[in-house]
């Protein structure tokens, strides 16, 4: 079995659940944030400062990995915990999502997708056999069955073709999985907002029988008490002593309201991709380091962390690096934002532990401004 | 006094020398070489990746802190040592050298230089009371005195010119420095190309009795044989207790070369620029990472370095991260190129230590290609 799902203890005051998944690269405390490593980096990070804010699962990206630099190298290397120096557990996603998004570069079959490379135009073939070929080839702890995402908004017609591929594809891809031993795959829910409709993709992929469950179409572009109601209806259909994924979110906001409702994981770009732009989220709300404002603010930036980039630099020199393009400010705001981020999801650890995660809630909303 | 210099050994074989720098703010090791930080930050790296690779002092530009973020901001955020959490001495240009590069942006007089700023084109006036300021001001453990570089080639004329000039401006400077219990004032011989002239400004500048001498106006564009006949020429009249700092200068030919004629600090963007294109200093000569044949290559950059970047990533791991642009392939360059400048440095000292640098030179020319 390559994965393991203990349930520690369930929220009294909420859906939310503390547990942790034991994989062959290692423990993972849920309910988790992953950082985004798409291309076989987390963007600035070393793996080492990664482990140092507590990082323990990150996640890559199928499709970029096989455009480059190529899985078959990736494997060469030994594979892509070798290739990037991470040993602890690693997720990715199968692809679908990206070749997806690539919009008028890309035809869909029933037998997969047709698509052309973002990077030089080139004409590729995506299928479930050939995602789960090349995650298998990759070597990550966790894998994601191929399927097709819906976008917001879409008519229920369409929702349903896709879900109902999805599911198809689910069948495949489980066929085609060659390393069970060392590797997981997981089944994705779609749906979009329609609630029969997750419903119907819910029971068709958990019939599948696979050792997680994730549930995708949420976070893309829909407002957020609506993805809050999709998943509340759609949690309690997922098997207790199974991982729930929560693909693509990431706002504080939402990994709080996911966490009560039921969620033990998370992906999202978001945190990093703010900070390369000079955003930093803190304890009291998000801080726009170029603002002329902090240009003689000795203070850090988030006065209750405790992060590398807090005990040592002021919001002033972090300014300053952003204003003359220098590569640490990039550095020093992306560590930040991680940490605060898998420092958020420890406090909820902590909270659903002391069954208080709704005061703890409150205060984190009331605090950030929210 | 702000600083000692404590000559420890000479070597038989050639003019180097072994010594010691003192300064508030630890001691330094000599030869040297100074990682630079234009802009308050060496590039891609934070201090303690500094220590780690055994930076010993860092050099900063007046000009640049200047302009951005301000020498009076980085004043109240406690001096530049404060400012971008360095603790060990930093050596400030005067930001002549800067300043005279800007070409039509700029107007030389008597009194100083008047300039645009490369980055908005606003006025300023630098002078060498001015750049004395600034430097008191960022509270640098060695501050450099304003000189006027000559270009290369340049007429007998022009350059006896500004060699007796920047003596007029050295004994401005030396009257405009304020803070000599801290910070030691440098004076800089000019005088390119024209060995008596070399010799006029060597005596002018040690008639003025500063705590260290640089040799400016060399690696302007010269040839390399010539730049060593002047050095030949000029160390000779150099004080023998005083630290010796040959500006702008570190390749790894120019730095054993610059040791064996008595030099003892030595600073140069080169290193870290070229690891930002892509290209690794090695023990067998230059590697250019994005070649086509580093795709599967899974040996280290430099089968003979210890440093991070090799003990823990493969070419083909680094190829892949600066084609795909991501910043983690800057950062393991540039620790890298750092790395192996310094750890030039110590072996030279070693060998000064065991009166084998010529053996030395001898082997490292060979494996290197040179």
């Amino acid at each position: 079995m390559a994965l393991t799902y203990e349930l520690i203890k369930e929220c009294k005051q909420t859906g939310a659940r503390l547990g942790k998944i034991h994989t062959k690269h290692g423990s993972i405390e849920t309910p988790i944030f992953m950082p985004v490593g798409t291309q076989a980096t987390v963007k600035t990070m070393t793996p080492e400062e990664l482990k140092e804010i507590n990082a323990q699962i990150i996640l890559s990206n199928t499709y970029h990995l096989y455009l480059r630099p190529g899985h078959e190298i990736i494997k060469k290397a030994g594979g892509l915990h070798e290739f990037m120096n991470w040993d602890r557990p690693i997720l990715t996603d199968s692809g679908g999502f990206q070749v997806f998004s690539l919009n008028e570069l890309r035809k869909i079959t029933e037998e997969g997708v047709e698509f052309r490379s973002h990077l030089d135009g080139s004409k590729h073939f995506l299928s479930p056999e050939k995602a789960v070929e090349i995650q298998n080839t990759l070597g990550s702890d966790i894998i994601m069955a191929f399927d097709e995402c819906a976008p917001y908004p879409a008519d229920r017609e369409y929702v349903k073709n896709s879900l109902e591929r999805t599911t198809r594809w689910a069948k495949r891809c489980k066929t085609a999985h060659k390393n069970t031993e060392n590797q997981s795959l997981f089944g994705i829910i779609q749906g979009g907002m329609y609630k029969d409709l997750r419903q119907q993709s819910a029971e068709e992929i958990i019939e599948l029988d696979f050792p997680g469950y994730a549930i995708g179409g949420l976070s893309v572009g829909e407002p957020k008490p609506l993805m809050y109601e999709i998943l509340e209806h759609t949690v309690p259909l997922m098997p207790k002593l199974k991982p729930r994924y929560l693909m693509g979110v990431g706002s504080p906001d939402a990994l709080i309201e996911g966490a009560i409702r039921g969620i033990d994981m998370f992906d999202c770009v978001h945190g990093t991709r703010i900070a390369r732009n000079g955003t930093a989220m803190t304890t009291y709300g998000r801080v726009v380091i170029k603002n002329a404002k902090y240009a003689e603010d000795f203070t850090s930036l988030d006065p209750e962390c405790d992060c590398y980039t807090c005990k040592n630099y002021s919001r002033a020199y972090i300014r300053h690096l952003f204003k003359a393009n220098e590569i640490l400010g990039l550095r020093l705001l992306s560590y930040h934002n991680l940490y605060f981020l898998l420092k958020l999801m420890e406090n909820i650890r902590e909270a659903i532990k002391n069954d208080s995660l709704l005061d703890y809630k409150k205060t984190f909303f009331e605090k950030y401004g929210l």
